[in-house]
């Protein structure tokens, strides 16, 4: 395998992503269910290749015939999912090898995560898998999701909201993996690829790193991770180098003493120290995720570009204590909140005056208490552009888009022509947490990025601001 | 007006959130803002009292005929609901105290937060209050919201969501006041009172934390702060004793150099030291809430007793990377997330193995990896049974009952039994980010407590254990 520290090409697996073929192995009459829920998902997703029903027990599925085995296919197969139980894994796999399948995603639990029993499987069928010059993806995985190839066995994902986007994902845990794709979509995110790699046995972070750097659909890498095993010091290097043009963002779980115990017995994996992580990723720039919802704010952060230059963060809100907890979150983080330059205080009284009734939240935060209807968007935009002559980025919030339908399309389009002309980051934090995940979906979608409080859009800030500091030291 | 670290009897202010009839002051025909979308919005809400409108341009609205001044009503009038300009604020209340009114909410900005020239004004209309006896809510606020009287000027919440519960709020932020509101209705929680104090000319948190801890209706106390001003003794000295029988939740926000700015300019309010406030607050037993979410979070978790009485947690989750972040964050956050003793382990391994197949998280915490349909429940419930022997809270998450939508109630059913018989608290994370708005609803309207994602479970954990620890110490 690849050593330690050594640059090498990325690993091709177009053909893992986007198969001409594949074949799904382990498929009884129940599609509910396993192979055959697989199967289905993949049919009904509008795959474009061939799709190959391998079954012992049934002979046809929905009027297409099954194989007995995959040796029985007569055309080639690039991609074989295996959805069979842990003691069928290795029969399968010397059928794959004898096939000539190129790689095999294996699903089954049952390896290395059940401690010394499951190991000595797992290292026979890795065994199996290298004499065939199989790649694996797994074992205990859930497998992959690619938009752009309408490939799916991740399978909780709408097919029409399946488009691709920019935003590739590996995660050691199903769940995880999962849940960045359903709830990631459900944000406003759109994927290049994701992919489940469960307990790593073959293919693991680093070769899908290094691929989703060198994949021209990819602009952002993020990851969940358990143990980097012996390729710690790999990942970092590879990290280093990709993560300059495409942020790489990682959550690294385990590091308890429960979390240790759990992750060994969930993916097999020794998970480390906390601090020797830290500060290994930080120098490496890894951006790193506190938690899932942070992993999923850092993906919406830096799913849109441009980046702030500098810390010093414009609040504008139609929200008083939002204005005060954005201050204080940002100001908690590093971030600065300047008092506006008497001159901009001026110039923005003066235009405000013609639109609002006296107030006196001038000097940042902007507390613009409750715009009315008609001049709404001419305040915000105005207020925005003054307002980026002495800050790198604003957070801002305003009550109309969101309870006006009609007002939503045009304020999106004049903040994101705005954004782009002042390379100016704008962070939104749409109003009514009810309402909050509908409107962030479709703020997400249309390029800026939105936040389900303040706090958390100051964190978006922050972190958005450190890659690009850390990029532009590496010599961007 | 109150002497510091003096405990009076809570001022009665039965009357300002239920009064037997109230009168709109400053009403246009513009039913859609201020005065007349309050007086619109009250009516439609099955407020049982008398409703006055006073207006100077309409001689009726809707068929009801308006009153010039609040003097020309003939019947008694408990309440007035001020929505005139903060030059016109002299005058009507003038008017209310030759009326008798008792209690007025003074809806309009342009007082203390302006600064000097505000201050004036609020100090006069303040002398105009007590020379007629009469108590003020505001200036500068958004008025209440009493689901018993279907009373409500905050104005965003459907009357049909609008239950009365246990939860009482005073927030010195419409904003905050308003999302509490929202979002708490959509996070399933249920209000008794509501109050959106403003500049707090004359009534104040202390008054209201008074009257909410005799309050029968209300039996958890949360608030948005930004300055107590000379009262902070006080109310240190009220909420330790009202504390120790309903919990009081507080965010205090305005602590950065802009939020201090900026709350100055808001709410007029001094805002104080942090390290000062978590000092004293933690003393008072005051449950500290970091943002809006956590509020929120914390609301949710103090609204469905029992508290955990050690910080023994056990986490049982059909997610293997869900379990182990939830060990980082419990261990992060003090608590403990033992191994079970053998004994437990056997007895555990020995139910399961019935039920699913050979896996290997039964230390704790328990991945329960994917549970049968047929048999999920009694999974669950049997394990929650086992894992109570040694654990003072569990956090959970299936996904069955949230993915087949009739086993929801009896899952609810079966838990909250087991929890109330046990008193075990358990605390649920839904699945799917997507969903979980509506499902986290329908948790904690059901008395469950449920999260966003572990790590805020596993903060509710933590935050109600420190706070049944602290009342016994107290002597509960």
């Amino acid at each position: 395998m690849k050593e330690q520290g050594v640059h090498e090409p990325a690993m091709d697996l177009e053909l893992l992503f986007k198969p001409r073929s594949l074949a799904v192995i382990g498929i009884s009459k129940d599609l509910g269910r396993g192979g055959g829920f697989i199967w289905w998902k993949i049919r009904s997703q509008g795959f474009p290749g061939r799709v190959f029903p391998v079954s012992r027990s049934c002979r046809e599925l929905d009027g297409v015939p099954c194989f007995p085995s995959i040796t029985d296919i007569r055309d080639p197969v690039d991609l074989a999912i295996a959805a069979v139980p842990a003691a069928a894994v290795e029969r399968v796999l010397e059928e794959c090898a004898q096939k000539g399948v190129k790689f095999v995603i294996v699903h089954a639990a049952g390896f290395a995560e059940l401690g010394e029993a499951g190991k000595g499987l797992q290292e026979r069928i890795l065994d199996i898998a290298r004499r065939g010059n199989i790649r694996l993806v797994g074992p205990n995985c859930m497998g992959l999701f690619c938009p752009e190839s309408r490939l799916n066995t991740i399978v909780e994902v709408d097919p029409a909201e399946a488009e691709p986007g920019g935003v590739a994902f590996s995660g050691q845990s199903g769940w995880a993996t999962e849940h960045f794709v359903v709830g990631g979509t459900a944000r406003g995110l759109r994927f290049s690829k994701v992919i489940s790699s469960g307990n790593q046995a073959d293919l693991g972070f680093l070769d899908f790193l290094s691929y989703f750097g060198e994949d021209p659909s990819t602009r952002l890498i993020c990851a969940y991770l358990e143990g980097l095993g012996e390729k710690g010091r790999a990942v970092l290097a590879s990290a280093r180098r990709i993560g300059r043009i495409k942020p790489v963002i990682v959550w690294k779980a385990g590091f308890s003493q429960a979390g240790a115990r759990a992750a060994l017995s969930h993916s097999g994996s020794v998970t480390g120290n906390r601090q020797v992580w830290q500060g290994a990723a930080k120098g490496a720039g890894i951006v790193q995720a506190e938690g899932f919802e942070d992993l999923m704010d850092l993906a919406v952060a830096f799913s849109s570009p441009p980046y702030p230059r500098g810390k010093r963060v414009g609040i504008m809100a139609e929200a008083g204590g939002g204005g005060i907890s954005t201050a204080d979150a940002c100001e908690g983080l590093g971030l600065k909140v300047p008092v506006f330059s008497p001159d901009l205080q001026r110039r923005l009284s003066e235009f405000l005056k013609d639109y609002l009734p006296p107030f006196s939240g001038t000097s940042n935060p902007l507390d613009l208490v409750w715009l009315p209807r008609e001049t709404a968007l001419t305040i915000c935009t105005r207020s925005l552009e003054l307002m980026a002559e002495e800050v790198d980025a604003v957070i801002a919030m305003s009550y109309l888009p969101f309870v006006v339908p009609e007002m939503l399309t045009p304020f999106l389009k004049a903040v994101k022509a705005l954004r782009d002309r002042l390379q100016l980051p704008v962070y939104l934090v749409p109003p009514y947490a009810a309402k909050a995940v509908e409107a962030m979906k479709t703020l997400t979608l249309a390029g800026i990025p939105a936040f389900p409080s303040f706090e958390r859009a100051a964190r978006a800030v922050a972190a958005t601001f450190s890659w690009r500091a850390w990029a532009e030291r590496e010599g961007n």
